[in-house]
């Protein structure tokens, strides 16, 4: 069965993204020259989001390359108008769609976000690893990593790793 | 000038307690053997908390001896009838009261909880230095650490401190 992760960034009290959807809070932050995401990244050929995320993403490729050139990229979205280029476009519902795609081949499956998409993942217990980069900013407002939702899980720490100043939280189920 | 800290576990969603006012989750993490408390509970000689918080003292303290037998306790409470035995309640705005309190002798002055008392100190760019526990839980609900405010602030990362399942990000200004 293929794992289903979340690996991502989030400021110190909890935001994805600040109230303008903007993440230059994390861009300004010191990675040290370093960063876990190029072996991370390797072990991923599913990427999935929710539409919002995804047009953030769009926003940030304007500048340059695909964010993902090699993975799939499959975005969730419940308005069926929607449609994106070299994207697989999903209106069903995000558990029982992505329960099939785990026992398909492949790799890592990376939930890139946004809240809206990890709630009902979270619901369903489906998270099976966590790698979460907390970064030195208190925003005061934004996108939450973890809404308010109907779950209550205990993970295992696996490892802590610093870079710059970042911390990543490694947990897994 | 003494310095305002804020030291204090959350689970990995953020939350200080659970919808219940309960910590059964976080008696419940393995610390293994080990934890910062007793070294930073010495160089406290104030603490300082919101009603709700200190009412939740109260019942833990109902099993055993004082928490916090060697500090002076500082209450905030807008409530005038409110009255506790051996600690000080205080009415007025907790940034002016507390403005004052620094420019006397002391060690540090430790805020203790809750998140409606840590948001206007926060507003007031008033905490000098963090010592967060990440618990490896996920609550879904209950009291956040950082309830949504008017503030933006960049942290600086002093260390991080596993023990257990526990890890501590320490922060300053």
């Amino acid at each position: 069965m293929r794992k289903v992760v979340f690996y991502g960034a989030v400021s110190l009290d909890g935001y994805l993204s600040d109230q303008n959807n903007s993440l230059n809070w994390l861009f300004e932050t010191d990675t040290g020259g370093e960063t876990t995401y190029e072996s991370f990244i390797q072990n991923v050929d599913t990427v999935i989001m929710g539409r919002v995320t995804y047009e953030e993403v769009l926003k940030i490729q304007q500048d340059g390359e695909a964010l993902y050139s090699n993975q799939e990229v499959i975005v969730f979205t419940r308005d069926m108008d929607k449609d994106f280029k070299g994207v697989q476009i999903v209106h069903e519902n995000p558990v029982s769609f992505i329960d099939k795609l785990k026992e398909t081949d492949g790799k890592l499956i990376w939930v890139v976000g946004g809240g809206n998409l990890l709630k009902p993942l979270l619901e369903a217990d489906m998270i099976d690893e966590w790698w979460i980069q907390i970064t030195p900013v208190l925003l005061g407002k934004g996108k939450r990593l973890f809404e308010d939702g109907d779950y209550l899980r205990r993970l295992e720490l696996v490892e802590t790793t610093s870079f710059g100043q970042f911390v990543e939280l490694h947990y897994k189920k």
